[in-house]
């Protein structure tokens, strides 16, 4: 299969990226390094992307930012921030990406564990996480010709624990192959429209 | 108490404000009509609606709009009417109004069934009831002073069902005195952080 991997470069896309690189032919994006370049908060560049890339057999999305910080301090711009980037940039790598795909191919993406048990400081965070699970089940309903889509919504994961550990009190953290097992499944199994929690 | 409904003439709105008026103080907040008016896409109309209606014991939000079409006909700009309404709408509702809440005050958002199970047509409106569903979760953890937030979620409600049954093959409409309770509960419960999830 020929993959995709828009943040295949990062903490979680490496792993994945190591992973399927062992059966499939992978293409990582990055925001300044892998085989293409993507501002995954641009339209225009999600579209350049695709079209140099060409046709794929799996898109995956391990990408996007939001703003962590206290409810009081978020302004609106701060929350346009996450909805811009880890939100609409995954929204709109399905709406563009999803032509470029082949017969039952499969579109994963990523949230976390915010979307239904967040921690302080994280209702940008969550809502973002939330707003793309919900909206996965809703395009599962209208992709045809076996085309597919799930999200791997991992707790916090064992190569992130350090930095966002004092976030997570008494969270135990999920070993990475758990998650990469994850993408596995969505991208080489059947299922389509799930929402796969990975958990420790 | 003194309750602030923003959306308290349309068609679940009237029938909370019907309710509510029976026990409480309540001021109507509406597009074109109510006791005071408010652009729900709009942070400085509703923060010029919290001033003129000064300090709260509730507050809900029974408001906003979001585009339902085919996730193909839907532009990037078709998903921002759903996100500047009805998903920032009661974002800025909560990020505002909390310092216009009385302690021990409660906001009650709204969303619907389409966050856990979409139909056809409803990518971006499942978005953004996921989004509001997570944010919610987020907001209780942070507020002060025994103030609260709850989520009322409810399936399709008996009198928009004329108006959406083709929407919803197999739905079984709910009664509207359980979505109005679903208000109540949140209102004069001690609940926070809740999703109340309203079906037939």
């Amino acid at each position: 299969m020929k993959v995709l991997i828009i943040g295949g470069n990062g903490t979680i896309g490496k792993k994945v990226s190591e992973k399927l690189s062992e059966k499939h032919k992978v293409i990582i994006a990055g925001r300044n390094s892998g085989d293409v370049t993507v501002d995954f908060s641009e339209v225009s560049s999600i579209k350049n992307m695709f079209d140099s890339v060409g046709k794929l057999d799996a898109i995956v999305a391990i990408a996007g930012d939001a703003k962590w910080d206290k409810l009081d301090n978020l302004t609106e711009e701060d929350f346009y921030i996450g909805i811009k980037s880890k939100m609409m940039g995954q929204v709109n790598v399905v709406r563009i990406g999803k032509d470029y795909l082949n017969s039952n191919g499969s579109i994963t993406l990523s949230t976390g564990i915010l979307a239904d048990d967040p921690v302080d400081m994280t209702t940008s965070a969550a809502m973002v996480n939330g707003a793309i699970n919900s909206f996965a089940k809703a395009v599962a309903l209208e992709l045809e010709d076996g085309k597919r889509i799930n999200v791997v919504c991992s707790d916090l994961v064992e190569d992130s624990f350090e930095k966002y550990a004092a976030y997570f009190p008494g969270n135990t953290p999920v070993p990475m192959h758990k998650i990469v097992d994850g993408y596995v499944k969505s991208i080489e199994g059947r299922i389509t429209g799930r929402i796969l929690r990975i958990t420790a």
